[in-house]
């Protein structure tokens, strides 16, 4: 398994995401102040996981992954406003994200939370009228991120993140946390992936255990590289999370438990997705990539 | 013109409204921490005059009201998330809201913010998921929702708004920024219902420009109750806008002048509405209801 493929496809639909999200800003008919906020934090950079997520499950059904652009905007926009919302002072209190100051340092509190206001309702307003899809999938697509993204998913799971800060989880709690603030988006961008492929209902059960696998080896690599990473390298200040005594894998596994736990989400993610009927090669890439992405 | 019928329809469906939005939030699996938020300022009370559009607008062309309650509630829970951040600290700085305390000043604003985050969440995925309707008329309302609370709508003008607040501002841009913040949701309100209805493409046009001039009378009447009003009556403080030197409409056009404007666009608001072909009792006794409120 070369990891040629996996680079060839993000060198191709990489750019070609990050302009199509510019350009959607750009044409919307508001204040520039408003967009100026709403594309500084969209072109801060970062791996754009969840889209390529998108796109790699329909090239997988051998579909041309363009098909799935506006969904994997949406998704972007997401998530780029769930960072914006938590980067904030009654949050989490972050002054820099991917070693840029975050957004209400650059453009105040109240444009912060306007900008990511407009940018997850832009997110439902850009499938809702994609017209490259059909109808029921655009509702399915629509229905799976609202679950996966509101109260029951992202944001009820940063809501327990903020309440578990000051206490002692146990390894399920934490689990639990980051499947809902974390796990519930990869996992819908391989659900949105595979409805725009029209995939048949088994693979989606088995894609969504791979997105849950892979969900939790993000976090545990994630919690690995705060206490192993160098602030230059991840772009915040290394032990972030160990001066809030908040509860994380090393924490609670040491750091060989972490690494080995890591590594068995990584291998079950495989497992998983070997069992759906498509050529999953840049799917299995994308699980190694980011259990064993450096920052 | 009797007011019986609007104050039976609203006896009627206002109840059921509240019930159902209580219901719904109930029955999301999320931390009680988080419902408890949403749920506080969903049952701050209101005229629930967005919901009641809606449903008013279905019963004009002789169908069930209660086929728009899945999109009524969407409405209102859209139009509470818009309260929640309008009232944060580093926006409106609210501390009364209704005469009762903000939603920050209850549960913080962490919570403000998530509480609100859910709830603009929630709306979309109600409307996606609302199988008791087609699923051209879902998509439809969905899009439509995202043009009025998005950046082009709802979401720029509370932007413009808290740009234009040190300003002074025409009577042109007052206006603009009133419809984007309030008029647009408003107009949407109808629309929706007129899609519930399967209303025909010529008389969603009138009931736009209905919708548009109650807007704003809705905020003219805003205006001159935030002068004229006693602050037991209408739930904040009095003159709040006066004294942060805030461009409103009898400060642009005197008392006078703001009495006379808010009578022009309600006889606009009842000269459109009487040319759609439908039963429109009730749409406008609740055109007359706006501009006469007295809260």
């Amino acid at each position: 398994m070369s990891t040629n493929s996996l680079k060839e496809f993000m060198n191709t639909y990489k750019p070609q995401i990050e302009e199509e999200l510019v350009r959607l800003v750009e044409q919307i008919q508001t204040p520039a102040s408003l967009k100026d906020s709403m594309k500084y934090s969209l072109e801060a950079g970062g791996k754009r996981i969840r889209p390529i997520l998108i796109l790699a499950t329909i090239s997988s059904y051998g579909k041309n992954p363009i098909k799935g652009l506006n969904v994997a905007c949406a998704i972007e926009m997401l998530h780029t406003y769930s960072l914006i919302h938590d980067d904030l002072p009654a949050m989490d209190d972050d002054d820099l994200r991917r070693g840029k100051p975050t957004n209400h340092k650059v453009f105040g509190e109240a444009f912060a939370i306007l900008a990511g206001d407009a940018l997850l309702t832009k997110s439902f307003h850009l499938i809702a009228t994609d017209h490259s899809l059909d109808q029921s999938q655009r509702l399915e697509i629509l229905s799976s991120l609202g679950e996966s993204s509101g109260a029951e998913g992202m944001v009820g799971g940063q809501l327990a993140d903020l309440e578990g800060e000051q206490k002692d989880l146990t390894l399920e709690e934490l689990e639990s946390i980051h499947h809902r603030k974390t796990g519930r988006l990869l996992a819908f961008s391989v659900v949105a992936g595979a409805i725009i492929a029209n995939a048949p209902a088994r693979d989606i059960k088995l894609l969504e255990e791979y997105a849950y696998h892979i969900g939790i080896a993000f976090q545990i690599q994630d919690d690995i590289l705060d206490v192993e990473g160098s602030e230059d390298v991840i772009g915040k200040p290394v032990g972030s999370d160990e001066s809030k005594v908040k509860s994380t894998y090393p924490r609670l596994l040491g750091m060989n438990g972490a690494k080995e736990k890591l590594h068995y989400h990584l291998q079950e993610a495989l497992r998983y997705v070997n069992g759906v009927e498509a050529d999953v090669t840049l799917l299995k890439e994308l699980a190694e990539l980011i259990a064993n992405r450096t920052h």
